[in-house]
């Protein structure tokens, strides 16, 4: 059995916490880990990490060595990579050709990385379940009783012409049809009537069996496929990738193949699932005060209800807000009626026309040495505070148009400035020139924090000259 | 003729862009002047700056020398100090005694710093009948005919047995009573029935007349002037001040005199007043766009309506809300609906019962030379960016608990240490150990603008040792 984690999602209806640079499965909002992390130990009990692959696009695989360098080394080299999104077909389409290289009857589990699941057990039972039904030649989805008239999930209609009739419990279905996300009206409806389940987007099979219904139902996709397998392994392979995936249309699996295939099954399952599709699912997730709010971080409520006030470090002020969802970052806040949750992605739409920053990235941007954040730019000048972990460094390196100065505000660092060292406690500083070439380490066993002035006519990212192409990524 | 502007009150309902020490009347929502700016330069026509005084207290008369020097060099001494804010009634007595000196039979006009007025054209009309009424030891003051039934205004009931008998727009009454704030139902009775002026809080009567009624109404403030006068121009001054104030009971005007003495006059008029209240009164002052909401700063809007968003640098993004207040400042984030903009002072009272900062400072402070703005403080250390006039400086001074680092990003810096004497340029830096005494000139004409990083492990702003007391307040 192997696992296949989608982690190519945007999550846009997330910002401002989420950002194109810090999607949806990497925030923390339900725990201490971030979604992509629970969902691969949630299931490493049933699979090894050996065996579970991230299917993502290069950014997300970078993002994911430098804020999750433990779930890195866990799963080696098992990603993926996309050069596009081209929705789910395409992604499981391509890990399956991985997979069939090492295990073509092999079975797949396919997920999305930015779920909630609360009943961790139960979860195991219904891929176990799905495992064996994936055996006979069966594409098997799971789908979950519905607990209310959901308009924000798809719905799975079941047939009761299941020849293999089990009880419900431990039984599965013909899948009859999927249905689109609802109206109100409609969902109610299937509500009563029963015979719906919600779809959850997780799907089991084998390889081979789900590469043969590519081929009958997206032959291009197929055709595509095949082009890429001829070079697996080869130095060709991120070229003809890459350009297989220029030429394919976006497409779900659920639309390509399940709403097509003959051989759907559906287990009903009920493990606490919630595809925490904007900010309003915090409702249904975390813990609400007497007033119905659910508030984070630093935040002052006087007469607010039903809220959600998500803080940061700034203070969020909230005074007789009904029903409101106030998000605060250090960037940019978000106030929006629960009911237009749905509606924050046309926020990022804005920004991105713009080609604002708040919607790339934050002010804390996560590295492999540690992190750094942009305290404030003006004209000819930005102040950055880096954390450097300990045994950390960033390689040699010299900018070209400006010039930096480093205070050290606490641990101690070793500054390599053209063949100088120099080791700087708290309070020291060093200015490095222009056009000079330096490198910082941490050896010893505290946090090494040091305010950076850079000075300079232009102070982009992109003004590096690194000397050891291993290091390019660390500034 | 004197003008005497009351400016102690602290707006705490215009929090967060109000702070304890920048409160509403230095703000400058409406247009590019403060309001108390604004205050002085509208009836500046009628009365010179020579024999206008500003009456408020220690800290913002120094505040009015940070943000308004301009204003401070046109009033020269003409402020008028209390110890302690006691409500309207002792402050105008403070005053009435200071200009009895120059001129007991002199017309005092009061008015609040932080008001509306539109029209200012018939606002000095208004006060021009009123000085003539008031020659006749009246005790007068300006009625606004209603526009609508408003809730947040005091109302005065006027008496149809004026035996000056004018016509209306150029008339006064005789006063029945004063009214307090109405319930809804009572404000539409008042529009209905006519007879009502909303109650401006502006008056005019001689000085004189008004010490006298003072001595009928309000016999222990009277002793406490006594007092006071005795002392005036001697060193014990500010001592005996201070005394009397600690033992006077918080009084309006309005209620220890007006609602009691027997000549007072109302003057209708309609010169677009406004008391600006609170964050609603915006909604009659500024302009709207099509869905009827005002915006200000970095805000992006998305199908929102009749709210008011007001921002800062950073980004307010609002979906679909509706009679909503947002405000944003570097430091704190205000939502609340239109109707509950009264209940922003709650805020304030929960800040200053856990003495936030945030009720205090923004984190931009004014000072004679320039400004600094806190941009991070952490564990051991501060940043701060400052800005220094052309021509400013700042004296020498020394820091027990920290070392500094000036990084100057632009403009040059003529700085002392000990009695060096050093240039620095852009990108150029010197840094300030533990005790050393120092100082810094911007004497050139561009401005100066210096990254200073604060290391120690005390970093308050008492800890300073200044060797020129004129000094003290500069860091």
């Amino acid at each position: 059995m192997y696992a296949v984690i989608m982690a190519g999602g945007t999550g846009t209806r997330f910002w401002p916490l989420s950002r194109e640079r810090f999607p949806k499965q990497f925030l923390s909002i339900f725990g201490s880990e971030s979604m992509i992390q629970q969902t691969t130990e949630r299931i490493s009990p049933l699979i090894p990490y050996n065996d579970i692959y991230i299917v993502t696009n290069p950014h997300y695989a970078e993002e994911i060595k430098h804020l999750h360098p433990v779930l890195n080394d866990k799963l080696g080299d098992n990603f993926i990579i996309e050069p596009l999104g081209r929705n789910t077909a395409p992604a499981l389409g391509l890990a399956a050709l991985y997979l069939k290289k090492a295990d073509p009857d092999g079975i797949m589990v396919a997920m999305p990385a930015d779920h909630v699941i609360e009943d961790e057990k139960s979860f195991l039972e219904a891929l176990k379940s799905g495992d064996s039904i994936a055996q006979k030649g069966s594409l098997v989805t799971i789908g979950i009783k519905p607990t209310g008239p959901e308009t924000g999930y798809g719905y799975i209609k079941y047939g009761i012409k299941d020849t293999n009739a089990l009880d419900e419990d431990k039984g599965f279905y013909d899948v009859e049809s999927f249905v689109e996300k609802p109206t109100l009206d409609k969902a109610k409806h299937y509500i009563k009537t029963g015979g719906y389940l919600w779809n959850t987007g997780i799907f089991i099979w084998k390889v081979s069996v789900f590469l043969n219904e590519i081929k009958t139902h997206m032959p291009e996709l197929y055709k595509g496929l095949e082009l890429i397998e001829e070079v697996i392994g080869t130095k060709d392979e991120e070229d003809v990738v890459a350009k297989v995936y220029s030429g394919l249309k976006p497409e779900s699996v659920d639309y390509g193949i399940m709403e097509k295939a003959k051989n759907v099954v559906v287990i009903p399952s009920s493990f606490g699932w919630n595809d925490v599709g904007s900010w309003k699912a915090l409702d249904d997730l975390l813990e609400k005060d007497t007033e119905g709010n659910i508030i984070y971080g630093n935040v002052i409520s006087i007469d607010s209800s039903n809220s959600i006030l998500y803080g940061g470090k700034r203070l969020v002020a909230a005074v007789g807000i009904d029903h409101t969802i106030v998000v605060d970052t250090d960037d940019a806040t978000l106030v929006c009626p629960k009911d237009r949750a749905q509606d924050v992605k046309k926020i990022v739409q804005v920004l991105k026309e713009r080609d604002a920053a708040e919607c790339f990235t934050h002010k804390t941007v996560y590295r492999p040495w540690g992190l750094y954040t942009v305290l404030e730019k003006g004209n000819g000048f930005k102040i950055r505070k880096l954390e450097v972990k300990p045994g950390a460094s960033l390689g040699l390196h010299r900018h070209i148009r400006r010039s930096e100065h480093w205070i050290v505000v606490s641990g101690k660092a070793k500054v390599t400035v053209d063949d100088r060292v120099c080791l700087l406690g708290a309070s020291e500083s060093i200015f490095i020139p222009i056009k000079v070439k330096y490198g910082l380490e941490n050896p010893y066993s505290e946090f090494l924090h040091i305010i950076e002035v850079q000075c300079g006519d232009y102070l982009e990212e992109d003004d590096i000259e690194v000397f050891n192409e291993q290091e390019r990524v660390v500034q």
